[in-house]
């Protein structure tokens, strides 16, 4: 995104923005790591909260609050004692470009010396770094080509 | 990302994973919308205050964690009063993927009824639809193609 002109002189609200609508559901750490799991395959509760570390009281609450909010289903897996396992919808298989890219980041400017502690590795059989590009043209969008526009005028 | 086989039976260490070392640094809804503005070219506190919506006080120690983290540097800009304001360093620009990809989370999965409050143009002359693909072959990375590999055996 870069810089565009013209907004209007006063603007007293914040930015209406999706980025904001969606970091009110998601943008929160125990949150996108429970989708990390899921994403990766895991679904039942005590192997999530091993492996994210999350504790169990917080962990049931960003559980139910994705299962509101649409991005996991819970799917009986037992009736004695009754237990359901968590299961993506499309909204929730939809988040895996926002966690690509958060892993991208992590892996270029956290470096610790070692190897990343997880590789994905593409159907191409490379290891997989993921880019942005414009699903139109299938260009790279790095900033300087992205200009940011408002309905009624352009954004700043 | 898809289920991978393999992992040992007992794992009581959550995941080392750069998703969450990424997440402990920006991972808290405020940080994020702070590098929203600045990557949008806003870079002073005032402007930034008012397009986030962030209390002051909340701002002010975000700001100092993200120059902490190397994410932005403060460059002055005015003597008498001093005044800095707030520049992306080239890690701070590598979050835009990140931004994008949450973005398009929501214009596809929190609709209004209304077209999305900010909208981004590629060089191109289209709207902007950021999609993930592999940097190494160009292809599309949905889940299914992707396997998560950890040192010393496959992921789980």
């Amino acid at each position: 995104m870069q810089p565009s002109k013209g907004r209007t002189k006063r603007e007293a609200a914040p930015r209406d923005c999706n980025i904001a609508r969606t970091l009110d559901l998601v943008g929160e750490r125990w949150t996108l790591l429970v989708m990390r799991e899921v994403l990766l395959g895991v679904n039942r509760f005590d192997q999530i909260a091993k492996n994210t570390g999350a504790p169990r009281n917080i962990l049931t609450s960003r559980l139910t609050a994705l299962v509101e909010a649409g991005l996991l289903t819970r799917r009986p897996y037992s009736d004695r004692p009754p237990r359901s396992e968590y299961v993506l919808t499309e909204a929730g298989a939809d988040l895996n470009p926002v966690l690509q890219t958060v892993m991208r980041w992590g892996d270029t400017h956290l470096p610790t010396g070692q190897p990343p502690p997880t590789v994905l590795e593409h159907a191409c059989g490379e290891r997989f770094a993921p880019q942005v590009t414009c699903a139109c043209c299938g260009e790279p969008a790095p900033p300087e080509t992205l200009t940011a526009l408002r309905l009624g005028g352009r954004d700043r």
